[in-house]
C-alpha cells in the first residue's frame, strides 16, 4: 500500500441471482440457473477483470425462515451450491482474486473447517478466506438435531473458541516443516509439526491438523458481527470486516468502534480493513437509475415483503396492515444488529410498515443508492475519505449487470481518482489487503505444542 | 453397456505421492508437493484421457496412527489437500471422468455431507461420488472431542442411519421443482420441495436440503468395507465397491458374497458394481518389471514397515524381532477386513514379521503385481472373466508414472480385446457405470415428505 495515496478495497458479495430480492426476476438479466457452475466462473472473472480484492460466497445451513408458502416460492435463497466446493472450482478458474467462503461455527466441528479452508488456500496459492458465521435461524437449527437455535451470547462463545482452535490448527505445521527429503527418507521434520491439545469448553482437539501451514498463514479471517458480541468477536479475530450500514455516519461510529477496538486488543488497527456492504444501481443519467430501481422494486411480490421484514425482524407481524406502524420488538435470538438498524429506521422516519419492508427487503438495511457512475464513484470516495470505510462490498442487486457496470463504468473512475489500483500487486489475497502473514503461535511460544501421542 | 460384450470399469485412487510407501521417493518421478493442485489436475486428466469411469480421492481425518517419530517422518501420509475442496477444482479442469471424495459419517453431520456431495455433483453436471468410510482410528477420534474411537458396531450403525438421511435430503427437491418462472414470481414449486422431519437413533434432521436435486439423482456411493458389518452397509446402498483381495480366489469369494447380498435386499446385482483394489508395476519385460519392483520396495526404511504392520494390525508389535512369528492378534475397533487377511496370509505361509511387514507395508493386503503390459491385461481380463471383479481400482505406486503406464500401455490392450471402451459412452458417472437414475424416495411414497414447517 502507497504511502502516498491509501487505497480502496473493493469485494463482491455474490447472493445467487443477486442481492436484491427481484433480482432473478430482471428482463435485462439472463435467466440463471443458481447450481450452474459457468454462471459463478463469470462473475469471478469479471470480478477480477476488475481487479478487485475478493469474491464473497455466502451461506447458510437450511431454507430461510420466511412464512408463507407462495412468499417463500418467490425467492432464490433456496437452491444453489455450497461455498467451500463452488471457491474450489473457482480457484481452478481464477488466478488473483481472493476467494472468500462462509462457513458456520455453530454447525461445524474446528477440524473440518480447518482443513478445507487450509485445502482452499493451498488449491488457490494463497487467496483463501473464512467468512465466520454463527447460523441465526431455528430452520438451520432443525437440519442439526436442534429443535431451537443456540442463544445469541452461546452461539459467539462457541464462535470464539472455534476461531481460536482453527487458527492454531493452521499453525501446527511450522513453515519449512515439509522437507520432501528422499534421500534420507524424511518427508517432513516432526519437530517442526505440534499437536495442540486443545481441550476448552466448547471442543476438545488434539491435532496436528494433516494439512501443511497455508500459504497465507492463516487464511483471511472474515466478519459480519454488528451486534456487541459480533463487535468483540471481529475486532479480536478478523481481518476483514463487513458492515450493514445505512448512513455514512452508522458507518463511521462503526468505523471508529471497530478501531478502537482492535487497539484494545493489542492490534494494529490498520490491519483490520472495515469495508461496508453497499448495493448500487448505475445508469448513464440519475432519471434512467431511478427509474431502473423503481422497475426492480415493483418484482418484488408484498406478500415476499412483508414475510421478509417479519424474518429479519424475528416477529411475526402477519396479523397487521402494511399502513400500521411497527410494534415493540422483544429481543430474540437471532441477528441483533440487522434487528436494530431496522428499528431505528421506522422510528427515525415514522415509516408504516408496509413501506419499511419494501425498503428492507432491498438492502437488509445496508447502503442502497441508484446513480450515474460518477455519483457512485463520489459516494464511494466520500465514505472512503471521511473516516467511513477501507473500501466496499458490493452486493450486485442483479446478475451479472449489476457487477458488470460496476467493474466497466465505475471502477476506471477510482482508479482515474488514484483510488483504486490497476493491477493486483501482490500474489496472495493477504498481500493484497495489505496485512503481514500471522506469527505461528508454535514458534512464538514453544512451550504450547506437545508431540503428537502416536508418535510415542 | 452392451449385451455383446461385458465392459470393465477402469477407477484410479489416487494416495498422496503414490500408494506405496517408496513411492514419494522413487527417482524416476517428480518431487511433487501434495499440496500443489498441477499434481492433481496432471492425474485426472491422464486418467480423462485413458477414459477411466473415476478419480478416488481417500481421506482421513487426522494422522496415521504410526508410532516410533523417525517412521513416521518417513511417510507422505501427512500432508495433503482436503478431498471435496480439490475436487470441486478437479471438476472445472474435466470433462467427463468421475470425481469420488471420501468423507467419514462418524466426523461430520448428514446435512452437511449431502449439500457438499449435492454440489459437487452440480459442479461437475452428475459426475461426483462419495467414498462413504466410518474412520478407524483413535488419533482421528481425538480431533473430535473423543478420547478414543466409536467402538466397530457403533460406528456401522451411525453410517447406515446417515446414508439413508443423506440419500432422502437429496431427494428433498423433486426433479422438474426449480421452476425459474420470472412471469409469475415462481422461483421453485413449493409443493415438490420436502421436508424429512427425520428422527432416528443417531440424528435429527429436518430438511429439505438448500440444494436441489443432483444431476444424478444420487451421487455414486462407494464403499470398501470388508467386515460384515461393511458389507451389510455395502450390499444395501453402495453403487460402487472396491475391496482388498490378494488373490483371485479371495475377490471371487468377496465378488459372489456381494452380489447375493444385493439380492438379498432387493437389488439388482448388476447395479452394484465391485472392483479389486490393484497395484500395478508395468515395464517391457518381467525382469525390468520385478527390478523396479526390488527398488521400489528398498525405498521403505525397515521401521516404517514394522511399525505400518501395528498399526495394520492394531497391536504394537515393537518388542518382536523382524524373525517372530506374528502371535494371537485381539480383536479391535479398528478395520477388520484388513486385520483378517494379513493374519491369514501370515499364518498360510508362515511368513516371520519382517518379511510379512515389507509385503503388508506395499498392499495393504490387496492384490500387488509387477509384470509386462500383456501380463496385466492378462491378469485383469482373468479376474474379469472368471467372476472376481466387475473391474479394477488402480492404486498407482508412485506418481504420476504409474498411472501414466497403465493409461499409454495397459488400455490400449484392453481396448483391443474388447473389454475397455475407447470414449466414453454417457454424460454423468452413473451413465457411465450403467446404473439407473434412483427413484425419488417421495415421489415413489407421497406420504412420506411434511411442508417445511417455516412455510406455515
Amino acid at each position: 500500500m502507497s504511502e502516498t495515496q491509501r487505497q480502496m478495497i473493493l469485494a463482491t458479495f455474490i447472493h445467487n441471482s443477486g442481492a436484491h430480492p427481484g433480482g432473478w426476476r430482471w428482463p435485462g438479466a439472463p435467466a440463471v440457473d443458481q447450481h450452474d457452475f459457468a454462471h459463478y466462473a463469470h462473475l469471478a472473472q469479471t470480478a477480477e477483470r476488475g481487479k478487485m480484492h475478493c469474491y464473497f460466497s455466502g451461506d447458510s445451513v437450511g431454507f430461510p425462515s420466511i412464512s408463507g408458502k407462495e412468499a417463500f416460492a418467490a425467492t432464490d435463497y433456496a437452491g444453489k451450491l455450497e461455498p467451500t466446493t463452488l471457491l474450489g472450482a473457482l480457484a481452478a478458474v481464477t488466478q488473483n482474486i481472493g476467494l472468500i467462503a462462509t462457513a458456520s461455527t455453530t454447525y461445524n466441528e474446528p477440524y473440518n473447517i480447518a482443513r478445507r479452508y487450509a485445502s482452499l488456500d493451498h488449491l488457490s496459492k494463497g487467496r483463501a478466506g473464512w467468512n465466520v458465521i454463527t447460523s441465526a435461524s431455528d430452520g438451520e437449527a432443525r437440519n442439526f438435531g436442534r429443535d431451537a437455535n443456540m442463544d445469541h451470547a452461546g452461539r459467539y462463545a462457541r464462535a470464539e473458541e472455534f476461531v481460536d482452535v482453527v487458527k492454531t490448527l493452521w499453525d501446527s505445521w511450522e513453515d519449512g516443516a515439509l522437507l520432501r527429503d528422499r534421500e534420507n527418507a524424511r518427508y517432513f521434520d516432526p519437530d517442526k509439526v505440534h499437536e495442540l491439545a486443545h481441550e476448552g469448553e466448547f471442543f476438545k482437539v488434539a491435532g496436528p491438523l494433516n494439512v501443511a501451514r497455508p500459504p497465507q498463514g492463516h487464511p483471511i479471517i472474515v466478519q459480519a458481527g454488528g451486534s456487541e458480541a459480533g463487535r468483540a468477536l471481529a475486532a479480536r479475530t478478523a481481518d476483514l470486516i463487513f458492515t450493514a450500514a445505512r448512513s455514512l455516519e452508522v458507518a463511521r461510529e462503526f468505523y471508529t468502534d471497530m478501531k478502537r477496538r482492535a487497539a484494545l486488543f493489542g492490534r494494529n488497527p490498520d490491519h483490520m480493513k472495515v469495508i461496508p456492504s453497499v448495493q448500487f444501481l448505475v445508469r448513464s443519467t440519475e432519471e434512467e437509475a431511478r427509474r431502473a430501481e423503481a422497475e426492480l422494486l415493483a418484482l418484488v411480490p408484498e406478500a415476499l415483503a412483508l414475510r421478509t421484514l417479519s424474518l429479519q425482524l424475528g416477529v411475526d407481524l402477519s396479523h397487521l396492515s402494511p399502513d400500521d406502524r411497527l410494534p415493540d420488538i422483544p429481543e430474540t435470538n437471532g441477528g441483533k444488529w440487522v434487528q436494530e438498524s431496522i428499528v431505528h429506521m421506522a422510528r427515525e422516519e415514522d415509516l408504516p410498515i408496509g413501506v419499511l419492508a419494501r425498503r428492507v427487503v432491498v438492502s437488509r438495511a445496508s447502503f442502497s443508492f441508484a446513480g450515474t457512475p460518477e455519483q457512485v464513484a463520489d459516494l464511494c470516495e466520500d465514505w472512503f475519505r471521511k473516516g467511513g470505510a477501507d473500501g466496499f462490498s458490493l452486493s450486485p442487486n442483479y446478475l451479472p449487470g449489476g457487477l458488470e457496470d460496476f467493474v466497466d463504468e465505475v471502477i476506471p473512475i477510482l482508479q482515474r481518482r488514484g483510488l483504486f489500483r490497476t493491477e493486483y500487486e501482490g500474489g496472495t489475497l493477504r498481500e493484497n489487503l495489505g496485512l503481514p502473514v500471522p506469527e505461528n503461535a508454535f514458534v512464538a511460544d514453544p512451550t504450547l505444542g506437545r508431540e503428537p501421542r502416536m508418535w510415542a
